[in-house]
């Protein structure tokens, strides 16, 4: 069995935003030598998700204007308990369940199996500091 | 290590529509001769989710009432920037965020180990075309 | 290509409830003499989660309550036609789906690949009776 660990660095400007994430697991899974097998793709921070969805600015637009209303930021004590912590970060702990931590791709022939409009994203709920996540490849 | 790959067609003649993935997963996971490994189910595309729940048709018509009300459908551009691109399935991007792309399933003696109730499902979100469904298994 | 696989019995004294499943998955991990490899660690039952968050009570207490926002319980038949099945637990099969069935942790060097907030957890929906967890290990 072959594996590879890299940790990515992510530092998004701004509270919220989407990062691509295609491009350096495509060259992760090559450098790899893997032609048949599984990689995961996780943030290691709990304000933070990795997901697969369509790479259109719009619907990134949408996401941001829905997550919102389901979990709306508010940095008050009054409405999350989380924030009676010192922290003002609740909804990004909500958002993140939404969208999910990790995502889990299959590798074949050397290659990552994705479906047409199937793209790697990272999003962030907590930015304006550096964040990681982590890619690990195993098979053979 | 050995790995079975394989897509699964699926064409649901509704927008939305839930359809059972088990049998099928269950008849691979036998044909990949593996004992101990794992099985990735995931939909292709984007506007579809693979989850796991009760094999129960009132339990899949509250998940799409319960979906519609998280997510309404509306093509118009004015709710979902997405479809200002001549697109009208914003709705069926966020909903598939909320039910999942994914389910991983363990093997265990050759079979998948699922709890009692524990049942594989596709659901289509923007359905009256043909889509397609990976399974891979990978282990020994 | 090693591999260890474990249900871990959960009864949560109370309809819904968290539990934290880290040191028991930490264990296993180092039992199972993996190196480099994932652990699967998912529920057995549709109305409980798997998740990996913060382990903080008061976030507890917030994802308690907008779970409850988001699909409140309601035994009636009139809300939910799952319950015109007899149960009462259709919220906490909807409750799942946003909480997610399972995560997996990339192991690394013998141990869980987290990042420093991480925390495996299980959350029950329809508590007061002995449910599983599944953990499946493999790699080398």
């Amino acid at each position: 069995m072959k594996s590879l660990t890299t940790e990515l660095w992510m530092e998004v400007p701004a509270r919220r935003g989407v990062v691509s994430l295609q491009g350096e697991v495509e060259r992760l899974v090559a450098e790899s030598g893997v032609r048949e097998g599984l990689v995961l793709v996780n943030a290691m921070h709990i304000t933070a998700s990795v997901f697969i969805n369509d790479n259109e600015s719009g619907l990134h637009h949408d996401y941001e204007v829905w997550l919102e209303e389901l979990a709306p930021f508010d940095p008050s004590p009054q409405r999350y308990r989380h924030n009676r912590t010192g922290e003002d970060n609740a909804d990004a702990h909500l958002k993140r369940q939404v969208m999910g931590r990790e995502v889990i791709v299959a590798i074949t022939g050397g290659k990552l199996h994705l479906g047409p409009w199937e793209h790697i994203f990272y999003f962030e709920f907590d930015g304006n500091r550096r964040k990681r996540v982590l890619v690990k490849i195993i098979g053979e």
